[in-house]
Order: structure tokens, then sequence, then C-alpha cells
């Protein structure tokens, strides 16, 4: 499978729902699989807070292929002898499309940067996607903050597919969620290597900043929950550790200490700070009167994958988005299950043998 | 109510589990009530991890009355008519009882404090008991690290008393309350005002520790649940934050800004961090070959009253003490009740109404 990563350059204001405007601003994106000729077989994976465009395949010297490799490739679930899977770097973030520490040629604007939401990235995608003459896709899938740029889309460009799939994800953020960031806003603030958002752009490469390292480890709490640690690390000590140092740790804090340090090496503070701000003020209902009122606009069939110890978008929120498509008469269009798995958020970037299967009844 | 507090000097060495010796010690404690003459009407409260021994009643010029006031006083469940009850401030807290910032005369250990476990805590107060007359104590108490104090002490002094009992506690702690002490042992130990350990006594008065602030605002998502955050916040915003900027708040966000913050000013870092310490490496079966082994100890009946959605300390791990102690013989010595409550983990310094009733049974 061959990857395809480009930049696209736009010289034309974005409009932004919080009133501030961008005038020029670019997005990285990364396809596999060809676009046919009446340019319908595209398929749109939205990432998740972290994750990037590269979505699949793995770059030469790379030891880790994209975050959702086993789904996307030939003869997988999305098939990329048969679709165009198409995944895009969300303005805001850190990998290529444009950011508070990217703005062109000209200076970052760190804390300057316009606040984001949920609706001006995938704004911002439509204008690629209608650049690259899909005006129409065959299906949009994401989990996560990827989840909720797919049920965005449905209410907001009912006409662009007819197939949106949602994984592990909500139509607003509630108060959980919202306080888990709150620890990675925090931590990345207070830091002083943080300087306000003045940092060097290679400040943070061989050691990233420990503040948001804190905060990264608050999220991998978030990704888990009670019972999936119980399973995942027990309260097994480290060997070399012992039980009566005072910095002696179990594993489950070592998972968090690698995992937390290694993110905040490469993954940029600021983009963290803009993105789970769109993450937090997400709310499908917020220029609707109620939830009916919003999803009243889809057209599409919907997915709704959820997993049962997800703890920061639940189970209980993605039925609540299928109750009300019922609710306003569109039972017929909406699929909902709830996957019995032990990883709790993380599930839809693991244990895809368990949902895969709905995705490829989506997709036909 | 009359209020006594006291501290007691103990001049003798505290041989410590880990192998460290404390050559002397001393223990802030406060009772209410009167000690009856031949001393068999005390009821032992321990507190838990952020507690003091100022458990109830209100000091001149203070605004708010002790931590479990509610329930300890005249007339009250715990009738200081009837009982003497007394609370000890722990080793290695920071309320007058010897810890990492306070070594008598001589300079603090700090960091060579020696690490402590719930059972020299245990013991440390034993001592105290018996300094005062009591061998033989009415009832013993106590809420989650309280509780395990409680638990502690019905395994390894099962003569000292014949009815324990815990709430919102556990056997010994899981990788998930694990993983929230590490998130506040690495705000504290990566704040540079931290000084690795080395900072003044008075430092933190006005400003407390930002790293520690952040901490314990995780430690104040752990006391909740999503379901208790649902009905205590929801999405609400504050009134004067606007909704793009970038460090506007959702209501969630500032209750954790105003307890971290405030918080951090009137604990001292390092006495929690020992204390957590104590608390992630509490099992009772450590010294035992199984939870059977080590609760079949116990001569008291054991009272146990878990809360729905407490997450930290959740109802299935006392269930298992239940559990276990029915397997060994004990099924008419053990009460077990899991309270429905939406305030998680916090229920038990909240919803006094919902549970006074059992310790009321177990008192008599």
């Amino acid at each position: 499978m061959e990857i395809v990563t480009a930049t696209e350059q736009f010289d034309e204001p974005l409009y932004l729902e919080s009133g501030r405007i961008l005038d020029s601003f670019k997005l990285t994106y990364e396809t596999y699989g060809e676009l046919n000729e009446d340019k319908s077989n595209a398929i749109v994976v939205f990432h998740a807070l972290t994750g990037s465009h590269h979505a699949a395949g793995r770059y030469e010297n790379d030891s880790k292929s994209g975050w959702w490799n086993p789904l996307i490739g030939e003869d997988k679930i999305l098939d990329t002898k048969k679709y165009f899977v198409i995944c895009v770097n969300v303005l805001g973030s850190c990998f290529g499309s444009t950011g508070p520490m990217s703005n062109g040629d000209k200076e970052p604007l760190r804390l300057k940067f316009p606040v984001i939401t949920i609706s001006d990235m995938v704004a911002s995608q439509m204008k690629l996607f209608k650049r690259l003459g899909i005006e129409k896709a065959h299906a949009i899938i994401g989990g996560s903050m990827g989840g909720m740029q797919a049920l965005c889309c449905a209410v907001e460009y009912p006409a662009f597919t007819e197939r949106v799939i949602c994984l592990a994800s909500t139509y607003a953020t509630q108060a959980w969620a919202i306080a888990f960031n709150r620890l990675a806003m925090e931590g990345i603030v207070n830091d002083p290597r943080f300087e306000n958002g003045h940092y060097g752009k290679d400040d943070f490469v061989n050691e990233g900043l420990f503040g948001f390292a804190v905060g990264r480890m608050a999220g991998h709490i978030s990704f888990l929950s009670p019972h999936s640690m119980d399973s995942k690390f027990g309260r097994n000590y480290v060997e070399t550790d012992g039980i009566y140092e005072l910095f002696g740790r179990f594993q489950v804090e070592r998972y968090m200490e690698y995992n937390g340090h290694n993110f905040a090496k490469r993954f940029d503070p600021l983009s963290y700070l803009y993105i789970i701000k769109a993450m937090n003020i997400f709310d499908a209902t917020r220029n609707y009167d109620s939830l009916e009122h919003s999803l009243h606009h889809i057209k599409a069939k919907m997915t709704l994958i959820a997993f049962k110890e997800d703890k920061l978008f639940r189970p209980r929120e993605m039925e609540e988005i299928k109750n009300t498509l019922v609710n306003v008469g569109r039972g017929n269009q909406v699929g909902y299950v709830c996957i019995d798995s032990d990883y709790g958020h993380d599930a839809f970037l693991i244990e895809y043998d368990k949902f895969d299967f709905y995705i490829e009844k989506a997709l036909k």
C-alpha cells in the first residue's frame, strides 16, 4: 500500500466559530488507495486528540505503523484496493497543519492563536475535500475526538455522506473528561519551561515539558477504568524498586511515567492546549434548541460503537445519540452497539477484532 | 462539648515495618467526652489522608468544624455524653505528630524520613492508648485511610475492640487509586519550589506549591465519579468566562482550581508524599499467605459501609472483605452495606443521614 503525504495551502479566509478569522491556513493529510474516476470511493478517517494524518502504513525507518493500521490497507476492513482513504491532521495540531506553533512563514501565534472548535476542524477539511474533487464521501469514520468530527460533519454537512461511524465518542464532552483535560492544562501552564507559551521550537525534543508529561499521565488514567487497571496492572510492583523506598513504583506508575514523558517529547504543548479546548467545548446541541433539533439534520446512516469500560465517553452518551435519533423518527437509520472490553476508552485503538465487523457492515 | 487537644511525647523507639527505627516520636490527638472509670467507653476515630485529629467541634475563630462533626457530639451518633471519642493525627502527617517536617527539636528529616505504613500508624497509636489506660476500646471506626487503620488494627490487635466500622475503604489499595496518587507525587516533586524537599517551613503559606495543587486537583477527580460529576457540575460554564477564551473555565474546572490551591496552602507536601505512600503500599495480606489468613485473626464484629459510586475504594473491594470473612466462618460477625449515593468516595464525609444508622447499630 502506497502512503501519499501532502500539504495543501489555502489562501482564503477561514471564518471560525469564535468570530476570529484565519486569513490563510494549511492542512497536512495522508491518503491510501486510489480515488476512482467519479470520486465516489473516498472514506474520511478523522483522528483523535493526539493522532495525526498518519493513520496507516509504516514510514521507512519507523518502528511503528499509523495509529489505525490494522483497519486500513489492502484486504483490510477499509480496503485500499477498493477505497480511497484520507486522513487530515486537524487544525490546531502540530503535525503539519496550521496551529499555534505553525503559521506559515510568519511568527507562530502561540497563545494568540484563536480557539478552534470541532466545527472549525471539519469546515477546514471540507475545503480540502472540495479541492480534491470529493463532493461526497462513501463514508466518514472516527473514534474519540474523531467521532466528534464525524458527528459534527453528519449534522452540518448532511449531504456529504450516507455512512457515518462514530466510536468511543459523545455528542457533548461531559465534566469527567473536562476535569482530566484541566489537569493537563494546569500541568503545562504551570511548568516554568512553558514560559507562557514562548518556549523555543526545539526545547522539548530531548526532554519533554515535565508538567505536560504529568498532564498526559492523567490522560492515561482517563483512558482506562478502575476495572481495566486491575486487569492490566493489579498491584504488581516494579522488580528493581523497593516497597519501602519513598519513590519506589508500582507497575501502573512506571506505565504512566513512561508514556507521559515519551509523549511530551513528541507533541507540542500549545497544540495540546488548543485541542483539548476544542474537545471540552464540543457540544452538538450548542447552535440548536436541543439534541433532537441538532441530530434531526442528519441524513446518513449512523453506526455508533461504544465500549463498556469507557469512562471518558461513556456508552450512555452514545446511547443518548441513538435514543435521540429514534425519537426524531430515524430509528431505522441508526445502529448502536456496546462492546464488552476491558480496555476502557483505549479499546477503539486496540481491540479491533471486537468491532471491525460493525465497521465492515456499516460500509456496505 | 469540650474539645481537648493534646500532644504526647514518646521517648522510646518505634520499630517500623520498613526496618527503620524512630528513636522518639510524638502524637497530637483530640478527645471529646469523658473517659469513664473503668476506661471502657473509648471510641477511636481514625482520620483519612488529609484529615487531622480535629474530628469534631469548632475552635474559636474558625469558620469550619472538625471533619466528622455531624457524627460526634452530645446526643449525636458518637454521643460524647456516653463515649470518650479520641482521634489521633497519624504519624507522618503535619498537624502536630512526628512527620518529615517535624522531628521534635531536631532538624526535620524531610526526604530522609522513613516510609511509614498503616501498620506503623496503628502501632504508634496503640502506645498512646496504652499510656492513656485504654486497654480496650468500645469501638474503632474510620473512613478511607481511616478504614485501613481500623482494618489493620482489627487484624493486628484483635483483643483491642469488639466493634470495628470501616467506611469507603479497602483491604489493599488498587491500581486506580495508586495512579491518582502518582499524579500528586509527580506534581509535587517536579515543582521547582519543592527544592527536592528543602523548602522553607513557611514557603507555601500564602501561595501553595502549584504542582501540589495540581496533584490535589487530580485527587478531587478521584473522589468523584463520571456520574457524580454530571450531577454536581454538568457542562455549566463559569459566568464571567468566555467559551472562546483558551483559559475560560467550566464550573468543574473552577471547583478543582479552588480546592487544589486552597489545599496546597494548608497541607505539607512532604507529609502528603509520605501518607499517599502509606496508602499505596497498604495491603492487609502482605504479611500473610492470603486475605483469608489475614482476616482470620479478626475477633471483632466488622461493619463495612461502601458507597455505590466510590471509584477509589470500590464496593467490590469491601465486599471481598465480607466474602472472605464469610469464607473463614465469620459470617455472623460481619455486616456489609452498600449505600446508594451520588457523591462517590466523598460520601462518607457528606451523606451522613444515609449511613449513620448503620454506625449506631454497630455501636450497640
